[in-house]
């Protein structure tokens, strides 16, 4: 392709900016600085203000390390809810994700990822010592690794397992991996279905 | 959909604002501004400095209404570019189209639109006026018209055509519709088909 002739060099280093975000190329990322062009300066005032200000003020949950506006975030300092149980995710969209189904009322632990040695990430560089600290010192119940079904996610839960296994009064669980809500067993794959099987649940009529 | 939850106002509110870009949805704009977060603060600055200065500094050329950096754009400030020609276009991402192909070499006025009625632009609200004027005091030659082959692009053409009518010794021109180079007859409509037959050009054999 020809290099791109922008007739303005603010243009082309907001271009340049914009297209460095994650599945912005350089036509969206024209697109998308060409809009803020016709823009009211407010509005985009409004946008630069919101960027800044969140890169520079949010913070980590101290105890969960989910983002947050404060030291402790809003969930973790809920007294409604079950501090005795945690719920073990590898980053703050599955939080959201988790809270979005309306049921789970225990707290989070956020790992910042999953253990992996091909990209370089080891136990170390997650919150699992700070994991393990929680169980340690806190009254914990019951820990659910809610973790991907990738073999970083697998290696993951089972590091945790290991780390959390002298601690013998605190039930680690796993999320129920199985077929969707909706789906057809014609279609499932067969290692979706064969778990479903192995994990089959007693038969419960509902009220 | 649920409504989501967000750990952070913070990040709520830059969520919001990514939201009004064109083709960004909450989704979308929850990844970037996550990826935001992610980033050093350096590079985030860059991206929001970048934005700013460009809708502070950026100016309109005051001949074609390009944006530019300066009074004058490059290209009609350009002494080996040919001023007497002028190719009239709807917008900046046109001039990028037409200065892509290396084609053309002479002036541009950019109208900032189409009339459209329906839309309430107006005559008035285009670079209409500025044209007749640089056609008025300036030495031009030729107009060329590049516009949308739409209803509003037509009406603009037309328009533009009678308010040139006047100047008798400048030459009107619309650059040609007609197949696509590499496409086939066959599934072509019949519109551009037919076009393409009557406005056919002399067999040339190029050396």
């Amino acid at each position: 392709m020809i290099q791109q002739q922008y007739p303005s060099q603010l243009l082309e280093r907001t271009v340049q900016e914009l297209a460095k975000l994650p599945g912005v190329g350089r036509k969206t990322a024209l697109r998308l600085a060409l809009h803020l062009l016709r823009q009211d300066d407010e509005d985009v005032e409004k946008l630069t203000q919101a960027i800044s200000q969140m890169k520079h003020e949010v913070k980590r949950c101290r105890v969960c390390h989910n983002i947050s506006d404060s030291d402790v975030c809003p969930i973790c300092s809920d007294s409604h809810r079950d501090s005795q149980v945690v719920c073990v995710v590898e980053n703050i969209q599955d939080v959201m994700a988790v809270e979005n189904t309306q049921q789970f009322t225990g707290l989070y632990h956020v790992l910042g990822g999953n253990i992996s040695p091909m990209d370089g990430i080891g136990p170390a560089d997650l919150e699992i010592e700070s994991l393990v600290d929680r169980v340690r010192t806190g009254n914990i119940r019951e820990v659910i690794l809610a973790l991907s079904s990738t073999m970083e996610g697998d290696t993951t839960g089972f590091y945790i397992f290991r780390k959390l296994a002298p601690f013998s009064d605190v039930k680690i669980s796993v999320i129920a991996r199985g077929i969707s809500v909706g789906d057809e067993l014609e279609y499932t794959d067969e290692v979706t279905l064969g778990r479903s099987i192995l994990n089959r649940t007693p038969f419960e009529v509902k009220n």
